[in-house]
């Protein structure tokens, strides 16, 4: 494999700055979801965590690094999991963090981020303007922007599931990766392809959202006009290119889901596994129900990597009515 | 504090037999609970295994035993949880395992047992008439019978909960343990009151099932006419003397609360902590919210014991229309 921009004693380093609270997650396998799926599935859950996603692994590791070099402030933009993770972990640190986000993003997320102390700023627009508004303020106030995917940390934090997965036995055969930004995909690749190269690595992204896949399918950046998918945490539109490098050397396929695969993914979960999850983490599953025979028997893990959803909204997806707010 | 049947050092010993899969779950701070609670609450989440309940912990230890004396064969009575986890313990280990339940225990519990490869037998009464039946299955084929909480077994894999808490930090002030046959609350009450005495063990139970805390109370067996509750995991009449004697010496207090503070608790969680849970899982929230003053300000910790329950149902509680089945 030639060389991503990752490094594995890089990311073992950054196990050491990670609270623990956010490592060494659950991996089981879930047989009540195989007569469904007709294959063996194993489930990554990252949702059991004070933020309820993996995001938090890497702010950790971006948090430590601007605690040691005694940044007080950072700002990055963010769909909602991120900006909740570089929340939490700023405030642990005594960093001041600010969050752009679109006015249209998930109402929880939003919540969380302000309830966490950070200072939230909202665009009228979607991810990408967030992203621009973002990169502005750190350079008017001079201070850290958190891009994620693009800071190697992000990459580095989220590459720790690969280690976790690594760890496990028994092996497994392939590994579905929710893919956005391309700091999950790009991080658990990493280590996958360094230790078990025979293991595929398979992003998943909806097709209301294509942009990284057009990208990894035509080897170089591919931009879309608009997005419009329900899974939120991966609905970019400007892949970033040395992003994109990385994802050409450590995947071996990248495939659009629709909407449709990903609400029954996220039925499927809630009704054999128990679990409550948002789109982006239905994402695998939609892949394995819109391609049977492509993962029959086969042992899949899939990364589950958040579940912070508008109750109301989950309630529409998954087909029952609003529940009366407790 | 005098002797309770548990000792410690066979806990730490309980530990090493357990499948890690069972191990070492999530403890995690939940401060989206927190503003509808009035305390610090942490969540020792018990769901995230193949069998989404705590009870292999036991059934680990048990069929463990089993398998060194050369066991083939075991029975237990459940409503559900415990043989599902002794399906899946025996399955494992090459022992047949029997599960007698009431034909009006929770269906996906009863589907999960049979899927794991268990012989299921279904009695036309409750929980007590299966106790009985498996008792009757014991004696006639000559093979183990697993009482949970009676055996010392089930509560020693339970107090390896205890164990994980007393590792954790920062330290909390109360725990709030389902109660049902005990051996939850006396394996991690054993754990909690040997290591941090000044920590308050809590046990709730439903007031529709209410044998144990009465016989709590009244220091001798209290036992009821019938059962009235949703939270069929914890619905027994008759309480096990032994087990008594050992709620005695290590709970400080056992509860009672309302069928509407359970649902209550199960929509909180949904809602803010995205957590889908079984009823007897959301005890411990019930009594917070039925005596908020009682925790005001204190750091609570609640176990969430399991997360198996019929969908439908599931959505009738918590105040949905009944999902489109995936």
């Amino acid at each position: 494999m030639q060389e991503t921009r990752l490094d594995t004693a890089r990311i073992r380093a950054a196990r050491q700055v990670i609270d623990p609270i956010f490592l060494d997650t659950p991996l089981y396998r879930c047989e009540a979801l195989e007569p469904a799926l007709g294959c063996t599935v194993s489930i990554k859950l990252e949702t059991a965590n004070p933020v309820r996603s993996f995001k938090a692994r890497g702010t950790e590791v971006v948090a430590d690094l601007l605690a040691d070099s005694g940044s007080r402030a950072a700002v990055c933009a963010s769909a909602g999991n991120l900006g909740q993770a570089l929340a939490w972990s700023g405030r642990g640190r005594g960093i001041d963090v600010t969050v752009v986000a679109s006015r249209f993003a998930t109402v929880a997320k939003l919540d969380r981020i302000r309830a966490l102390g950070a200072r939230l700023e909202l665009v009228d627009g979607d991810h990408e303007m967030a992203r621009e508004r973002a990169a502005a303020i750190a350079q008017y106030d001079g201070i850290r922007l958190v891009e994620d995917s693009l800071d190697i940390e992000t990459c580095e934090g989220a590459a720790t599931i690969g280690l976790e997965l690594m760890d496990s036995a028994p092996a497994f055969d392939t590994v579905l990766i929710a893919l956005g930004g391309g700091a999950l995909a790009t991080g658990v690749g990493h280590v996958v392809k360094t230790s078990a190269p025979e293991a595929e690595v398979i992003c998943v992204q909806p097709l209301g959202a294509p942009a990284m896949t057009h990208s990894w399918r035509q080897r170089r950046v591919v931009t879309t006009d608009s997005t419009n998918t329900i899974a939120d945490g991966v609905a970019g539109r400007y892949p970033i290119p040395a992003v994109l490098n990385d994802l050409l050397l450590v995947a071996d396929d990248a495939v659009l889901v629709q909407e449709s695969s990903i609400i029954a993914g996220m039925r499927l979960l809630l009704t054999h596994a128990g679990l409550v999850v948002e789109p982006s983490a239905a994402l695998g599953i939609a892949a394995i129900l819109e391609d049977p025979d492509r993962f029959a028997d086969r042992h899949v893990v899939t990364i589950v990597c958040g579940s912070n959803v508008d109750v109301d909204a989950y309630h529409r997806w998954v087909g029952a009515a609003p529940i009366h707010r407790a």
